[in-house]
């Protein structure tokens, strides 16, 4: 495994990681195409799982279900195999971990039904675009992570609260963040909140829950969006007998450009 | 029954449906409140559904997905009862109707799931508020609505084609029309085509396939939106051994405002 980036289509890159070429964090991989959240699941939870999410769409944008036993994703990556074409992937049972795999074709059962949410790598090139610059990229660090107190809307056995991604944003750029981030619904969207961390059950900004600590400037405000990570934290949440993921940071690079999921 | 109007608010108005003080046609009834299309399944097809729904987001948005037996829509009308709050049902078999009804309490099961879906009266309003007139409106009739050769992405047992609702537009206006309604993707948003019938299948403008013919002036193009008779028509389709529906124009009036779905 190499954890150095990789050029190429996002054909191209499937293919190295399918082959064993190349394995590592996507972040700028295929730049412009989207990057896609991979949750396994049984058959059983399948219904509850997708209403859950379509109850949640801001932390849990579906952006493809592939049918009980099939692999391939066919409308955001035609001819891949969610099995093999990802970097790598971790399996939960009764939701502790028990493995982490290069591939999930010795794992697979035909009741499995696999879901592709958005992710938030789609709507920061259109931030900085906009000229708004993101702190856990000038610093070389994963962006921060918390546990709200804001709560999804429960569905069948699915509950719990919502993650939240942060990133501090100057004052005079607020307005714009929220405009560039509204036109990505399918990626998390606008953000769910601006400005005191406690008001939504945060109790130390400096203590993040999953990855990094960033720096706050003066002149600066936290604005928080929902987050990835909030699927597979209410999935684990209820133990399900099995749920496969990716590797956080291994994502599925789909077919699809992030322009395609652009409103307005 | 009466087809004449009434006042209120969406509680209200849901109240004396319930009371059977009045059953009628809901266009204009408690205005800037969402309507919606009421789709109601056995469990078994219920996944299928929601799937189906979340590929083809344009023609069948999904408002609320009430779960197995449960007749309460919490999210978009806490405290209403989906069996008895909408002023006509229809009841089918294999896909044939087999009765129309005032209430579904006779009628329930517990392994019922109640699909509701967005309705074009939510951006209706809005387009007329940016001085777009709306022809149908003008003639007293109902919208055009025909069945196109776009096909929607199956899921499991679901496929058909796209259904289209068809309003004349001034040329001068068509971008501002394309603006408006993109503000509300839960009630169907952008068109999904500009002019040419043909392009899309329609072989004859003057006779629609549902609702009425209106008149296209010179200077007008023919616009087309996806439309809620989609999920109806698709699941029909199927030949469900249950469907339960609204009757059309009698639609489920939640207590949520138009505004709560706009982006931006």
């Amino acid at each position: 495994m190499t954890t150095q980036t990789i050029a190429g289509s996002a054909q191209e890159v499937r293919k190295k990681i399918r082959s064993n070429a190349w394995r590592g964090i996507t972040s700028g991989v295929a730049p412009g195409h989207v990057q896609a959240n991979l949750a396994i699941l049984p058959k059983e939870l399948a219904f509850d799982f997708l209403l859950f999410c379509q109850r949640n769409s801001k932390p849990c944008p579906v952006l493809e279900v592939i049918e009980p036993g099939n692999v391939e994703p066919f409308i955001t990556a035609p001819q891949s195999d969610i099995r093999t074409d990802v970097p790598g992937y971790r399996i939960y049972r009764e939701g502790q971990m028990t493995a982490e795999v290069d591939s999930l074709v010795e794992h697979w059962q035909d009741d499995l039904v696999s879901f592709l949410l958005g992710c938030s790598f789609s709507f920061e090139p259109a931030m900085t675009d906009a000229g708004i610059s993101l702190r856990h990229q000038e610093m070389g660090s994963n962006v921060s992570m918390y546990i709200t107190n804001i709560p999804t809307t429960p569905a069948g056995r699915f509950s719990g609260p919502v993650v939240v991604s942060m990133r501090p944003i100057k004052r005079d750029q607020i307005v714009r963040a929220v405009q560039v981030t509204s036109r990505f619904p399918a990626t998390h969207g606008a953000p769910v909140h601006i400005g005191d961390p406690a008001a939504i059950g945060i109790k130390d900004i400096s203590r993040p829950d999953f990855g990094d600590a960033v720096d706050i400037y003066p002149g600066e405000e936290p604005v928080f969006w929902a987050c990835g990570v909030t699927p597979q934290a209410v999935a684990l949440n209820c133990k399900p007998s099995l749920m496969m993921t990716h590797t956080p940071g291994m994502m599925f690079i789909t077919g699809q450009r992030d322009a395609d999921y652009a409103v307005l």
